[in-house]
């Protein structure tokens, strides 16, 4: 359990904390735009920690500001890394907000602003627990923050920026609360998340669109070209037909299957939440939580060719394409699906066109390690903040980062997340609720402490 | 052959009858603009034929003016009818003319602007030959002209209007000149023009675009599916697999095939001529002129959904859809084959998502006849005019007037073009040969006289 002291802390400091969070959520620190925002709060974030003793760093990197802050306790303590990111995603359509997205305002006990979850309020649960420790008992562990500003346009420069400072960054484990409960109540820790190739796929036919009537039946349409390729690369079934796609997937096993299938799901309630009568996507023979975090997918993200705008134009169009996504799993190797993806296109391109793959982003995915002492601390310290049991989840997406972490690091990211499934994130009157926020410090703080002792255990 | 006043008449015109051509290729009568430019050339035409003792009238309907004029010469006479159009394609872009569209010139033979050959310097080809009869020899049939001022935008009134006026413009033949000949030197009639179905396919999914890592595997995929759906529209060997969809399909007979093997075609060259090593479409096994003129085809013109912009954006998107057109051919009949259509989508939507058609336009394909007297006529002018015997040529496309012609009037239009292949219809640099000009003006008064003398011969 959390000394007294630690936890009456967090509990007499909830106003303050709630108003310096606010100071944070007010500045639209989007990470695509150009104005000085995001700088303004990579400032705000090093300015608070040093404040708290935290020795801080914005090195010279390309890209937006990362903050890099260190308090060293003790040589012989363990040291735990916390990611997070400050930068959001946009706010628009700000017509859909109920209040303004960097005005947080709190209503029957949620936060509402656009970062209040992802990932201002979840960092900022970190913030709460490493200061109330270090004003009442002192830290347990050694602390470091790794706090990104591109995180939302998919972290282009954090591989470069690691492998640059990796031995500032060495760590024995790596707190990562970008994540979600399962359910309401039920807190979880994410142990994979499924990796990302992503492309785009160009049918080429004539030099100009033609005219369908005068070419038509004597020129291949890329359009029907394209429809037949994306077509070809899944069999009914829902299997995808690349050569060698399912190689190296690793099935999960029994006890992951079985705890998976106790997981509290209502498929139709989800299904009709996106006006689906049903859930009727992916592999067939395979349940849902297992098609979404177990098993690969190809989906096509986007399709242009030819005449678009309203009424009809009657060409054969010189060129059609289609944007492709492809989420992996563990031990999918993105290079392996690129190739295949690249010979099938190859062996299924009918005659009269010419097709092309340009590959615009890859990301292996993320299997961590789902046991060891930083994982036993995580599910013991949310158990002791959230009164519950945690449970082992994965992810279908993907968060770039975690992968790098694992690499440049060498350390599996625990991902320890406070938000709740219907946080309403990317999206309009995103949110975070306070018992999330509270929770969180509680289970971070919570963390620090057990990590030690596990950590001396097994060392 | 013409009588010598009559082609005197003619060859020492030219200046005057170029001169007039170019006041009406000066008014710039784009059919889908909104000014007045379109009722500037129905006055101009309606005051040229009046001043040649036409009696001319633009009867009040919805849409653009008609021209409708009538010269009626004896009783016992048959009644040519010469079907036109004074509307033209814009001219956009316009930075790729060498000369203004709307400024006429000659250069090196050929007449350049917007509307040159499609269609007012075909129409006035007759124009010139009804006046070198009425300036001479007098008129040897009964003359009336239809004139449109929609041709370029569907003709989307034409079937009504002829419909209110069918007495007024009974006739025993009609003139179409808004084709071309086959090659240069090589005069040709069109005998058929394939029909037209267009529609629109539109695959719905979920509510909104979702996230693809979170519901990649869960969620039918509107893209994918749409891809498949267009895709099994085809077999591999290029057939449609629309049940039913050669049902009706007339084969053109041997002597036409023997005809068409016959053409002077380079396949090769005109594949080049559009970027394309061969021109490989369509069903596979039947020559060239068979698949464009004698088979019918399914096109997709346009297909959009999803994230279009640049980069990328991991969506499963809420819809899909694309922009379908079918070309028909005799007997096909556009109703059985939206039906056939229609059917097959609902028999091949996958799961999960939602699958409907909307037709936009439907067109019977048109088969003239091929023999009787006006074709006799219209083949024995061409040779007169152009010294070579006219062949029979067919076209891929669809020109809906000709089958309310058929239709509405109860006669089989001669599809007389004066065109040739180069002409760049709807591009920029339109042109029309001189030489084709007074070919035409020729090739149309020797028409007038032989059609009176077969025609009195059969009846």
């Amino acid at each position: 359990m959390l000394p007294t002291e630690v936890s009456t802390y967090l509990q007499g400091n909830r106003e303050k904390h709630l108003a310096e969070l606010f100071e944070l959520l007010r500045i639209p620190s989007v990470a695509n735009r150009k104005d000085d925002a995001c700088n303004r709060a990579a400032d705000w974030l090093a300015n608070r920690l040093s404040m708290l003793g935290f020795h801080c760093r914005l090195p010279d990197a390309p890209g937006r500001p990362n903050v890099l802050a260190e308090k060293h306790v003790a040589d012989d303590a363990p040291t735990v890394l916390i990611y997070g990111h400050y930068d959001v995603q946009p706010a628009e359509p700000l017509e859909l907000w109920q209040s303004a997205p960097f005005e947080p305002e709190v209503r029957d006990g949620w936060i509402y602003a656009r970062g209040a979850n992802d990932d201002k309020g979840q960092l900022y649960a970190h913030i709460m627990a490493v200061e109330a420790w270090m004003h009442t008992a002192g830290l347990p562990v050694n602390v470091k923050f790794f706090i990104e500003g591109e995180e939302e346009i998919g972290s282009p420069h954090v591989d470069a920026f690691l492998a640059m400072h990796a031995a500032a960054l060495a760590a024995d484990t790596c707190l990562v609360s970008d994540s979600a409960f399962f359910a309401d109540g039920l807190p979880s820790i994410t142990t994979a998340l499924r990796g990302l190739v992503e492309c785009e796929l160009t049918v080429t036919g004539p030099s100009c669109d033609l005219h369908s009537g005068l070419y038509g039946g004597a020129v291949a349409n890329p359009i029907n070209a394209l429809a037949r390729l994306v077509a070809a690369m899944h069999a009914d079934v829902g299997r995808v037909t690349l050569p060698g796609f399912y190689d190296d997937v690793a099935e999960p096993d029994e006890a992951e299957r079985r705890a998976w299938a106790e997981l509290p799901l209502d498929e139709p309630l989800q299904a009709r939440a996106i006006g689906l009568d049903a859930l009727a996507g992916g592999e067939r023979g395979r349940p849902l939580l297992e098609r979404l975090w177990a098993r690969p997918t190809l989906d096509a993200n986007g399709i242009v060719g030819g005449y678009t705008e309203q009424g009809a134009k009657t060409i054969i169009p010189a060129r059609a394409s289609a944007k492709l996504s492809m989420r992996l799993v563990a031990n999918q190797q993105p290079a392996k699906i690129v190739k295949a993806l690249r010979m099938f296109v190859t062996d299924h391109t009918p005659p009269g066109v010419t097709a092309r793959v340009d590959v615009r982003a890859a990301a292996p995915p993320v299997q961590a390690r789902t046991d060891g002492p930083a994982m036993d601390a995580a599910t013991a310290a949310l158990a002791e903040a959230f009164g519950r049991e945690a449970v082992l989840i994965r992810c279908g997406a993907s968060v770039p980062v975690t992968e790098v972490i694992q690499r440049r690091l060498g350390v599996d990211p625990v991902m320890m997340g406070f938000g709740l499934p219907d946080d309403r994130l990317h999206s309009p009157n995103e949110r975070f609720a306070l018992k999330q926020l509270h929770g969180g410090a509680h289970a971070s703080a919570a963390f620090l402490r057990r990590f030690a002792c596990r950590f001396a255990d097994s060392h």
